[in-house]
């Protein structure tokens, strides 16, 4: 099959624009709060697209679900109760569970249609949905931090979009604040945080947000991302205790991956010389 | 301006594309190897593309060029004689030139326009070409490479396009050979090696054409590249010794870089899992 369609995701604000050259549509819909779509394309496997961006493609999925799950894992010292708040697709929720401490992952997007069309068209993220651990739930996780209880949770993971639209409430000090309510002590939260490249006075809002929201320690961390803007993607890590490696359990971790391990953990620690400058 | 044109690199090959909204072209014309253009971006200051495929960028050149010189001149005991094959922007001239320790460095670039397209739309690229260690060259490198003596160069920089047309002969066992036979005993290659989500097969057959050659160790670096095809590019060096990085050195380096650093030395070495399987 050699069509000659394309997917193209324009950013404006960015200039530039990522395209994959796609078989055929396969879905198309206007959920009750987003629009979706999934793509067959021709050499990234299946695409989901979210409000016109690309979300998820089969070929390089890993990269960022790896990435959103492992290291915050291994820098927590005993994650047991993990909140993914958005991540409908289910790949983090996936990265997750390949963890034995954890208890208890409770994923919440807003939309469930996400999670449909992924159970359809991504089964191998929705592979371990079925874990006695899993708890799918499908309301406001802003909300839902909200109402959280004192301590009841180790890892918040923010697996969400881009800060405009359903997601712009979860970049912003209110939510850091009711993160910091309801993790323990020693808790973390992981926030997907954009492109270093282009978008660095984003990550200059979050992490001071995050400062003042009562995290004392933000570590971000860099991985590749192909069908995000730039190819180069982030995660920003918040705590209010220092952050302590888990060296040993990442060398000797008992699941598969495709990225991550313990030197690439040290990689994406590592901090570019402009952004070191623009943290100083 | 908010005009809406954008330069598009489509790779069929791929399946991907990358855009860049544009003001305008400033320049166009087909030297005697090469169609060569240059556009103001509205994003990413100037873009120079080679045969349709984008090259350089004044906005984020500063990634491929610090990684194709610095780590490698770090990893060498003593670089005194660099030669660089391509590379006719003069970006990894200027790289290499920051190192004191280098006294002689040879660009080698078949196509001399390039470089005087370079000296007007990048002449920050282009500002220590009259360096009293710089010598440009405006021949073909294969065969400079094929009439050099023995023991004559400790670092060659291979900062060519990609393997198709006038660069096809920088990626082989005779071009390695050729390589191994005028280096030091300490001496070290690095050549620019595409994209390891991308291009997997090319590094393979690269490194196996290193080691068939003659250089007994081989080791891909990986870095962001925004405007190369996924976004994550690799360059991978192969050296007849063993690599000592001079760690010191690099962590007191007295001379200014906009990405690499001595953490990020090591973030570039670190190898995917999936690659490191792929070469277990």
């Amino acid at each position: 099959m050699n069509s000659n369609k394309w997917f193209t995701e324009q950013m404006l604000s960015t200039g530039t624009a990522f395209s994959l050259k796609i078989k055929e549509k396969l879905h198309e819909e206007q959920s009750d709060f987003q629009h979706l779509e999934i793509y067959d394309t021709e050499t990234f496997g299946k695409l989901m697209v979210i409000d016109g961006c690309t979300m998820v493609s089969t070929r390089d999925n890993f990269f960022y679900h790896e990435m959103m799950s492992h290291p915050a894992l291994f820098l927590h010292p005993n994650p047991k109760r993990v909140w993914i708040i958005g991540g409908g697709d289910c790949g983090t929720l996936r990265e997750v569970l390949k963890h034995k401490n954890v208890e208890e992952a409770v994923q919440i997007d807003i939309d469930e249609r996400v999670t449909r069309l992924a159970e359809i068209y991504f089964p191998e993220l929705c592979e371990s949905n079925g874990d006695s651990r899993a708890d799918l739930k499908f309301i406001d996780g802003i909300q839902w931090l909200k109402d959280a209880a004192p301590n009841s949770v180790d890892l918040i993971i923010v697996d969400s979009t881009d800060p405009v639209g359903v997601a712009e409430g979860l970049f912003g000090e209110a939510f850091y604040r009711d993160c910091v309510a309801c993790l323990a002590e020693d808790g973390m939260l992981i926030q997907q945080s954009e492109s270093a490249l282009l978008h660095l006075d984003l990550i200059k809002d979050m992490r001071s947000a995050m400062q003042t929201a009562g995290f004392s320690h933000q570590q971000t961390l860099f991985f590749p991302q192909c069908i995000y803007p730039s190819g180069w993607w982030s995660g920003t890590i918040a705590s209010k205790a220092e952050l302590i490696f888990r060296a040993e359990d990442c060398a000797n971790k008992d699941f598969d991956t495709i990225y991550y391990n313990l030197d690439i953990h040290h990689a994406a620690m590592a901090q570019p010389e402009f952004f070191k400058k623009a943290f100083a």
